[in-house]
């Protein structure tokens, strides 16, 4: 029996193998007599779930000694004022922070940002009234009107809602440290870590289930320990705490470490890279050799995460929903902000998945045109 | 088979029927062919299981609708930023709030509500030096020195650690609103909500899995929106979208849901009550008639939940804990800033667990004496 095809945009589909696993060793973890979720998470046992998720994902993503990895909680939209608090100061010591705003949710970290600290927007592709507030493209590198002595820049590597995704690490590399919120598309290719100040991503799209945030961040933005934070949102105190100064979402850590550990099976991020091409290629063929789908976001900068979609045809949207749904293919339906349809397609959607979400899109417009 | 008995002080055991409907579950949630960890946050099945999960707290403890149920993210010891920071003004607004300090989770409440905004300590039970800090009784309510003019008081109802309980609802009540940490008794006995204005508790002991916070408010104390918060620490935002500003714990809530419904299969929270009653005085009565263990704390105010206890003969602890563990007794080692031993017989131990305990105490001690 074959499990429906889930294009959710998180929380998303996992690799089946994992929720096999988990399954399988819910009551008894390695034979130490408690489910992971009944587990201290002081004991041997998290322990060595705990260190394990971070050297997988360390090896997985080639993240070197003088980065951190994170394990908070929250997700990017905490993210969203826990960086300019942690990386400015209140009465901004001179400085600010530059963002690019290229779809709803750097608009969101942006906006966040502008309560808490002094920042500003380098460059934005907003406009409004056009289809998608014209989240289409993304700014050329040298339109961003930049400041170097910014203390970051913040960028939303992969657009979720609008499907714009930055494809390059160095696209808008220049003198200040780059933040990237990568929820949606981490390890789904190789990605040069030296190339950010700091990573962050919400677990619920590629990397496990909701309630973990991934932080990557580089030694030297850590900064001292803040006297005007909660000790909960200082990015030093989870640091030196491993991640453990308070309860960690153990559960989720884990299911995030076995996804590290099938993505390894798998070959790897660059033959992941390959396969998540292939399945958008294939996804955004069908759609623009049709003439009832519309994605209207520029080639160059097409999600393969992603791939949000309109129906050319007045009144077509709930019997494409429910045409799919009885041909097993879930959550497509659009977020509620653009309206239309929205297939994710994450590391653990296979092609399989990609090729039945094509085949209806044909049939239901040859039935339908 | 039976399991091994964990008595872990959190995350902690669960029942036994959650575990297994959590794994029968795990692949495909009531036939709709996707797991919890794998639905989206806005579709109607996480819509059903979250509104059950509350409907069925509600129930249980009797939460009128005068106070809304939160599902929040970082644990207790973000709540003890996050209660002054709603609560309170950064100027003060010429108020305050007070604490009273009976153990390890009270005085970090204190600690950190101090760091941030203006309190007041204003009764404590520690004493530097003695054991247990002197955490082994409660300040007489009269001891207290309040202020009617406080925003709050704040108290931890059971302190994890020290294993002192406050077992009257009313035990501080005065002018003002009471803020309750009750993450380590939450639904162990029948609670007077309308005693408090705030309750909180990070749900990894009698709750569910590690990465859920609930929080009980009374809608006047939820305030109006702030402009001085991060937005995701803002209650009036959590409370008017529902816990659903943004991507909730969605795992950790679905398995929280299950064990409230399993309260309510058990007779809920006076039955409960009486099994915790009669599986602390067990304990209690083991430790007290022995020569061997000892636990400090005033029999008034001992935790039903939370059984610290040292031996009095020294160099056996690392004796017994293996002696446990091959008993099947699993979790006995106290927190590592009082050490000796410590027994957490939340709801989901059952007495079975309990006796197995106690004999081995005797056991140990006859071997050992």
């Amino acid at each position: 029996m074959t499990r429906p095809w889930n294009f959710s945009a998180g929380p998303a589909v996992l690799p089946e193998a994992v929720l096999r696993q988990v399954q399988e060793e819910l009551l008894d973890w390695h034979g130490c007599g408690a489910s992971v979720m009944e587990m201290s998470h002081r004991g041997r046992e998290f322990g060595e779930i705990l260190s394990t998720a971070e050297h997988e994902l360390r090896a997985l993503a080639g993240i070197p000694p003088s980065y951190r990895i994170l394990f908070l909680q929250g997700g990017a939209t905490l993210q969203f004022s826990q960086v300019p608090l942690n990386l400015l100061r209140p009465d901004g010591n001179g400085r600010s922070a530059d963002y690019i705003v290229t779809g709803a949710w750097s608009r969101k970290a942006y906006r966040e940002a502008a309560r808490l600290r002094k920042v500003r927007c380098a460059a934005s592709t907003e406009a409004d009234g056009e289809p998608s507030d014209g989240f289409v493209r993304l700014p050329e590198p040298g339109q961003a009107v930049r400041n170097d002595q910014a203390a970051y820049l913040h960028v939303c590597t992969n657009e979720t809602i609008h499907g714009v995704e930055i494809h390059d690490d160095g696209y808008f590399g220049g003198a200040v440290p780059v933040v990237a919120d990568m929820s949606s598309h981490i390890l789904s290719r190789p990605f040069d870590v030296t190339r950010y100040g700091l990573i962050y991503a919400g677990a619920q799209k590629n990397i496990g289930p909701a309630g973990v945030t991934v932080v990557i961040i580089r030694d030297d933005l850590i900064g001292e320990l803040r006297d005007d934070l909660p000790t909960a949102l200082d990015y030093r105190i989870a640091a030196d705490n491993g991640s453990m100064f308070n309860t960690p979402p153990t559960f989720a850590i884990y299911v995030a470490g076995l996804v590290f550990g099938w993505l390894r099976d798998q070959g790897g991020l660059a033959t992941i890279a390959a396969r998540n091409a292939e399945k958008a290629e294939l996804l955004y063929g069908a759609i623009d050799q049709s003439a009832l789908y519309r994605n209207p976001v520029e080639s160059a900068c097409r999600s393969r995460m992603n791939v949000p979609f309109t129906l050319q045809q007045e009144g077509l949207d709930d019997a494409f929903l429910s045409g799919a749904r009885e041909r097993g293919l879930l959550g497509l339906k659009g977020h509620k902000s653009v309206g239309g349809m929205r297939a994710s397609l994450y590391n653990a959607m296979p092609i399989e998945g990609v090729r039945a979400l094509v085949d209806f899109l044909a049939d239901f417009e040859r039935r339908h045109a």
